[in-house]
């Protein structure tokens, strides 16, 4: 008779999966408002919805880590991948609900740019998630790590040129103020990708 | 003769209560000075004296956890919980530097409004704290965690509003830049007291 | 024959000395740029690149700790170190930044002042850094930590008034908006260098 070695739980994979796909699912709707902008209302109370599913299960997963023994890598680094994407979902929902609150009229070119490029990094974010499982044997990460980085460079650059621009160009002092605010919550739903690829290579690398 | 076990040190909840009735001090003169808009200077600097002593409280909690063997409950949550108070009272001594720095003739009614829910969350946040001492029986606590989520939703409703009052009605950039950082630094002085909480509920849950 | 203890890694220490003199000369590069404002781009890239090589050392600390089993102080605590240093550098980088990007003709008094304060402020936290190998014997790494909080305080007090007269003076919207932001960056770059001090100290009396 073989001893049976207490199994890591797999099922934490599963939930981050669900929530990458959460993500991508906000990110999706984000594209929706910014490229056919009515219904302004209803779409943004779309989003917060997802953004609340989010929410629990960012607090499922917490709740299961607080009751796991053995889990299938580090605790800590289960915590700050969860929370990691929580912020990605809560950057888009802030985005959206600010363009409520300022009233702004139409989304400027930059933004609807700015927005694909979210959706395009929380994809690549989700494809790293689900390598996660075979992260010992997997050759495929890297890629999706490399694309990420390329994607925050490209929406650095678009932010810092609709920036520079607004400064250059727009003699309202309220549009500045707000739109400064737009891109700058934009660039950060990309940043929070790009630390979630970090989290997740962190992970990888510990447990090679 | 029975064997003795090392007593968790129980002195930490002490510590925090005083911490958490600081931070309620900090508030009540918040509401003051917000209410009673005269002796401007001299209730800023009374409010960062209580800052201060805020600020002394968690360096001897920090330095106490150094210097201890066996904790309550995880040194890495009597790290966090410590902080996360210390910043409630942060943004309260920001919010009154900054509106004598921005040289505020008068508060506006949704700065009192949004300083009297500060007060409120800060007087709840103390309440859970305190029955923290009692963590494995008290049934008390759940109610102190809803009632500071529902304070903080006020908030962020009243601060959304009062932001978008701003940009419709001012004309003034000037009044528009400093208005709108109060009313975030308000609002996140609020987040806070919901961090706290959460902080708390992890706790209770882990050791429940 | 005598036994063998495995002995702590000590080569982190000067890869921590290498990630300090690395910020410092970010620093010394922040005031050359304030001082003789001129090739401003071409001092931008080259700060930029300082950057870079601090993202780089970075990551081969957190690369070597992923891979050593004994290490010289708590693990967490080299990260903490490893990623103030590294903050204290992407503000000065994003200084220098957001002054090109906002087409900035010439920094004010209290710019430059306050780029000096970064540069003190970095090199004594280098020499706290060089420090921390005698941290047992050491009794001259308190005066840094004290200089390092004279400095902060100094540089609150300039930033502070210079927002103040801001928005005494200056009519022009824009303006008001790019300064404050850089004088809040200027600020946090040396609350930063606060931040590696406090961790530093909290190293220091761990291993007393």
């Amino acid at each position: 008779m073989a001893i049976r070695l207490i199994p890591k739980d797999e099922n934490f994979f599963l939930m981050f999966d669900e929530q990458a796909e959460n993500v991508v699912e906000g990110a999706r709707r984000l594209v929706d408002l910014m490229s056919d902008y009515s219904d302004v209302e209803q779409k943004v109370r779309k989003i917060s919805s997802v953004e609340h599913s989010g929410d629990e299960i960012t607090h499922a997963i917490v709740e299961k880590l607080n009751k796991t023994f053995i889990t299938p890598f580090d605790r800590e680094d289960i915590h700050e991948l969860s929370s990691g994407l929580d912020d990605i979902l809560d950057y888009i929902d802030a985005i959206v609900r600010r363009m409520a609150l300022y009233g702004v009229s139409a989304p400027t070119e930059e933004a609807v740019h700015l927005a694909n490029i979210i959706l395009r990094s929380a994809e690549e974010t989700a494809e790293a998630v689900t390598e996660l499982h075979n992260f010992r044997k997997s050759g495929h990460i890297k890629k999706h790590f490399i694309e990420i980085h390329r994607l925050e460079n490209e929406a650095d650059q678009i932010s810092r040129t609709a920036i520079a621009k607004l400064f250059e160009c727009e003699s309202d002092a309220k549009e500045i103020i707000k739109w400064k605010e737009l891109y700058e919550y934009l660039e950060t739903a990309i940043d929070k990708c790009e630390d979630v690829a970090n989290i997740i290579e962190g992970v990888v690398l510990k447990n090679a």
